[in-house]
């Protein structure tokens, strides 16, 4: 199969599905490079993400996780940024040609492209070690783009979810375990949280996801904010999964762990009584898990005002060593 | 050195070179997305192309010529739409921490972008197998880009420089032999023809970049324009390195040779006049290699009028069977 086969191949998978097409897309698949048609009062949006056999999944994955995970990270980024989805691009290695993997990796795309109306419409496909890259075109009204660095002291920290199921599951997986099954899912079939980001313009003051951790991320996010956090453990929302767990063993899977699509945001106090609203219309859950603080660092306290350290903020690609996070 | 530093170390080098910030990147590196702005009465041309170690290059390639490249073979394929280059993204995986190398890399992207003005506006540093994936955004007035459907039988056929060099480097690399330093450069440092891409608004009938060689990507344009092409072959601009090598060698690296970043347009005859000032103004050799024939297939002819079948029309991935291109 040649790579205009294959090219194809995928295009007819993922692009002939309903509402996979739209007219602001002038060129798709098939010249030197798309043609798209921004709308005049938005700005774009743009996020890139790589996904590599071995290091960002397991090579027992099945290629549908992987096909959706490729999208769904990118469209983690676009959700956090509060845009909507519009366009991806997508640059696939393989090792060799493999229909079967082929069909169920793209299939595993499109399901996820036709309920985000995100749309293919462009790509390259190359031989080599098994590795996606995908590109995703989002918009938000100009001027409109949730930003990492918007927070303000007395803001409260806000996540999605039950982030540490996705870690639970790789941390089992490395250990030679079978993961619980809604641990797995967790962790192959992540679901981006674009509906909540669009939710979030005009309320939160800073956002972003949480895929290298939440530490890490909203470690980021004060950061960029100039602003600290102090976080409740008591109030960090439990995944069924880990419940279990005693709190040594939960907490760095919580706090560490990566792989979990939420998102994290700030709002100011006077916005609080919005989210129970916010999180019914987006079908998601919401947990204010902290405040805030004019000190820059981030700090998780117990219930008790004791100071919890953890050992590794975040993922870290060549290093280790451990670290800490205020 | 964490994916942060790594980042951060690009950024310091490809970013802050003079002319490589732009008023329209609204926000940049260092939040979950880029946002940019696209002027209203552009349309945004988007293309995608990965480079992996060993199969787009050589491992021997050094790092500058890797930087250089991965952005050049996204900016061939931005001229070859006649857009104006503006943001890239850069997915970078690395197999290990190597300052050194990462410094070169970045320094020889660096140098190309500011050529070309073209702004780094994200991307994603992961550990993992040598290869960049670079998504390139452009613009271009809407409805002008150039496409490869729109040659009309007897639109003159023209190429660009003399596509073969970097071909013949390809070929010694595998033989184990040490290409001229001339061929090498060609493959190492392909420059990427924007101006002349500009420069073919209004009067190219369509256009395309012929990295996957000249024979293949001429199929793709007349079979997207439902059109056929007769090339002759005493046309063909011969390299200087090539000079010396019989037809049989000579033409397979002239017609069927990849990674020669150089463009194939058509034009009306009536047009042919304006070859000259703008081949002076882009400084670029411009040839009429064939004509636009009304039926379907591209054929190659000699000057004695007789038909020559290459064996292999371009490059595929995966398959290395005998095509025949007629």
């Amino acid at each position: 199969m040649s790579e205009f086969d294959l090219i194809d191949r995928l295009r007819q998978i993922i692009c002939t599905r309903p509402g996979s097409v739209s007219p602001r897309c002038v060129v798709g698949i098939g010249d030197d490079g798309a043609v798209l048609d921004v709308p005049a009062d938005r700005h774009l949006v743009v996020c890139t993400d790589t996904l590599v056999e071995g290091v960002h999944f397991p090579a027992s994955t099945e290629p549908a996780a992987v096909g959706h995970k490729a999208l769904a990270v990118n469209l983690s980024d676009l959700a956090a940024m509060g845009a909507r989805p519009a366009w991806f691009f997508m640059a696939l290695t393989l090792p060799s040609e493999n229909p079967g993997w082929l069909d169920s990796f793209a299939l595993g795309m499109a399901r996820l492209a036709t309920d985000a109306a995100i749309e293919l419409a462009g790509g390259d496909v190359t031989s080599g070690p098994l590795s996606v890259t995908v590109t995703a075109l989002g918009w938000v009204e100009k001027g409109r783009a949730l930003l990492r660095s918007g927070a303000k002291e007395g803001d409260l920290v806000v996540v999605s979810g039950r982030p540490g199921a996705a870690a639970r599951a790789l941390q089992d997986l490395k250990m030679g375990m079978e993961p619980d099954a809604s641990d797995r899912n967790c962790l192959d079939f992540p679901v981006p949280r674009l509906q909540l980001g669009l939710s979030l313009h005009g309320l939160a003051t800073a956002c972003i996801d949480i895929s290298d951790g939440l530490g890490a991320d909203l470690g980021h996010l004060i950061e960029q904010s100039g602003v600290g956090a102090e976080i409740r453990l008591e109030k960090l929302p439990v995944p069924a999964s880990l419940e279990s767990l005693d709190e040594n063993q939960r907490l760095p899977l919580q706090i560490s762990g990566g792989d979990d699509y939420e998102l994290c945001f700030t709002i100011p106090v006077s916005s609080e009584a919005s989210l129970a609203g916010i999180a019914a219309a987006c079908d998601v859950e919401l947990t204010v898990i902290g405040t805030i603080t004019p000190r820059s660092g981030l700090i998780f306290k117990t219930a008790d005002g004791r100071i919890y350290k953890p050992s590794r903020d975040g993922y870290k690609h060549f290093d280790d060593r451990e670290t800490v996070s205020t």
